[in-house]
């Protein structure tokens, strides 16, 4: 028997001491974007940096500006050739709003089965990011247990600020130049293709989120007395954010889609051949028909375009019954998710310039940029691309498909620019997971077999 | 000394002890929109009760399906001839958010010195009702104290919730209408043409008032793995009311303006000799042009053009920080200001029809009717009207005015409907008094002087 296949023996036997581990971390409220859960945050990755310890690595919680990061360290086996990888994952969780849609408490974890069969675990934070980040812990832990050293040296990097924008990431990996030192970065933040194909995410979506507030009289306004005659704010706003898409669903923003590259035929075609449709991609969230560029497919929409979608918008009364009132001022948050080619300082002034021009008299208009990161393009030919997908596959018992993401991980494109290094996004998410959503699960076989899946690649990358 | 002049005596050696029941009646949290100061408002209908009883009035609290009205009456003296007037008021207020904004508590009443010296009372309520009802009572006070009987029989009808609609007081007028027979009905709920000139209000707009929600996914979505090909109901919204005016400031919902009738050109001309200008009328609150139709005068846009306002809008993630979140839902409550000859039904279904004949595939709407009303239109020949409008004149030693106003009171069209009574709009309100708005005032002249009114405007109607 191989140290591998024994290692994934132990991943077998193991399973239930490994949830266990999962639900201890999940029912910490690790909400980053609301302030009042920062003790949280820093219980959470006190926590994991205790557990990291406890499967022998080095690990501290390091101070950024914000909520700390999680930094850990391995040598490997003398197998390893002196090789090192980086592994990135974030403990912070998204809000829970809307509360009353969650079916049990999100902060209490449990094995739900599903209406097809499915066990999953059910939890805030089970699929983004704590599962995911723990399958690779467990690996891990896994490796240690039966050979005493891991197949090759390993650091991690968890954060705490990733649904809150990770503005204090750059700067730490920055600072922490020399410590990050790795051939290749993993991320495990991403998705299968479908519950029985794994997939690598070769490229992914950039990101511009902006707030805008626009201000109108210097005061709230009785709308009977003043109706008619003063500037509403939330109409100025509501016609702005009207004017973004024309009829065919066309960005109208001046410049929006300069520097995009039409997509290569070939990947246009393996593209085509793909079975997503909007019966199957919509149809489970209750929609029927892609609301995007007219002219383009789903998975173009999805994937290679970018686009615009208002976020959260608030002004006036919304409490119950009714008030009369003018409001002096209306906002909203606004992002871009942008593709390859597109500069994400450029998009966010012409999108700031095009609410400008629409301001009537009397209104100003404030922003506060909340994040901003460019699309990402892997290299089809990375040697580590190869070993990560011949080990997935071997798992999963079908060939892992390389696919692009709508969503965005800004950590990518930092790791390129400020560490020259390239990252393999490789995850066990699925689309029926309910990320940012009341009822977030993560499938039991995501994180078994996710687990599993990372011990076969790291003796792959080793080799 | 007349009897006239033995009371106006009165109420000004009696103006400390009537702002100290004005204060006490303030510091009532009497919010009847917001479910959670139900208890304050039946102590705000209790309180009052109380004090006409201490007037001489025989007063209950009565129920209806939200909080309950007050219920007085009293009967005058043998100069009356047997003649009656029915007096409305509501004991409700608004909600205080943002409340920030207040320079102090908003239920701590005190007096401040405007920047030009005048004197005013700081309170939610201070004029929009409490202190505008107050003064009606404290003339009755002054009336019983000075002669021992009030000039002509008094019925009081006031009630908790105006500020939300006034949904339970049709049916309870309705079934009080042997009780609130009168000849006439007073409303002190509206305002004086500018400090130093009173004014009666002979005309209403009325007011639709309807709230919109959009749905569309199932569920919340995450923007970067739906965005491009899911629908975004906050930007469906802000569409359909970017969509609600025309560039010129007109609605464009069909039907919206029709049966309205021009203003007769003498009307017109008195309303062109009126110093009502943007720089006085809207410079105040940091506005300097109408916003509303450009062929339009400022005086029209306010009082004889129907408008639409947004008054709330929400939708999505409105927390600190950004979430990447394509929401289920969004919402909005949005208003008809309406005139002469508008049919508040049709312009609720035209208003409906408009948005569902907008909505994309994939969308629903739904809608909660909060309240409606159609505008009124007073005779300008009644003799009620010029007794009123003669006493006003000597105690503020200028010609009362006879104006419209944009403001929507729905009571008078149920007067007129259910006990074919007119009304008689007197009120002492002023332009900067922010009500509905943080730092709400009401000035100590208007409340002063408004006594002194009233107790001129009841012997007047008694004669």
């Amino acid at each position: 028997m191989s140290d591998l296949d024994r290692v994934l023996a132990r991943i077998d036997a193991d399973l239930d001491r490994s949830l266990e581990r999962l639900f201890a971390y999940l029912r910490i409220k690790s909400i980053s974007t609301d302030p009042a859960f920062k003790n949280d945050c820093r219980a959470a990755a006190e926590h994991l940096a205790g557990d990291l310890r406890s499967v022998g690595f080095s690990a501290d919680v390091r101070p950024t500006a914000g909520h700390p990061v999680v930094l850990a360290k391995s040598n490997g086996s003398g197998n390893g050739s002196g090789r090192r990888v980086l592994f990135y994952g974030h403990y912070d969780v998204q809000p829970v709003d809307p509360l009353d849609l969650w079916e049990t408490p999100p902060f209490e974890p449990r094995i739900a089965t599903l209406p097809d069969g499915r066990k999953a675990i059910v939890a805030r934070g089970a699929a983004d990011d704590k599962g995911q980040v723990m399958t690779f812990v467990e690996a891990c832990r896994a490796w240690k247990a039966v050979t005493g050293s891991l197949p090759l040296a390993i650091t991690l990097l968890v954060e705490g600020e990733e649904e809150c924008g990770s503005k204090n990431l750059p700067p730490f990996v920055s600072a922490a130049k020399a410590e990050l030192a790795a051939e290749v970065a993993l991320v495990c933040d991403t998705g299968m293709w479908d519950p029985a194909t794994p997939a690598i995410t070769t490229a992914l979506r950039g990101l511009v989120y902006d707030e805008v507030k626009i201000k109108a009289a210097n005061r709230d306004l009785h709308s009977g007395l003043f109706g008619g005659a003063a500037r509403n704010p939330i109409r100025v706003l509501s016609k702005i954010i009207g004017s973004i898409h024309d009829d065919n669903g066309r960005i109208t923003i001046p410049g929006f889609y300069d520097g995009i590259r039409e997509l290569p035929d070939d990947v246009k075609g393996q593209w085509a051949a793909l079975d997503i449709t909007p019966a199957s991609f919509l149809g489970p969230v209750g929609l029927s028909e892609p609301a995007g560029e007219k002219d383009r497919s789903l998975i173009e929409q999805l994937s290679s375009r970018p686009t615009c979608d208002v976020n959260g918008i608030w002004g006036g009364y919304t409490g119950e019954g009714s008030k009369t009132v003018i409001p002096a001022e209306a906002s909203a948050k606004i992002s871009f998710r942008l593709v390859s080619g597109q500069d994400p300082d450029k998009i966010r002034a012409a999108f700031r310039a095009f609410v400008r021009e629409r301001l009537p008299v009397d209104c100003r208009a404030e922003f506060i940029n909340h994040t901003g990161a460019p699309a990402i393009a892997l290299d089809w030919n990375m040697p580590q691309l190869a070993a990560a997908r011949r080990a997935l596959s071997e798992e999963w018992g079908r060939d892992a498909l390389l696919i692009g993401s709508g969503a965005s991980i800004p950590i990518c494109a930092d790791f390129k620019r400020l560490l020259g290094m390239d990252t393999l996004l490789i995850g066990f998410g699925l689309d029926d997971d309910r990320i940012h959503s009341p009822n977030e699960k993560y499938d039991l076989a995501s994180f078994h077999k996710g687990t599993r899946s990372w011990a076969r690649i790291l003796a792959a990358l080793a080799a």
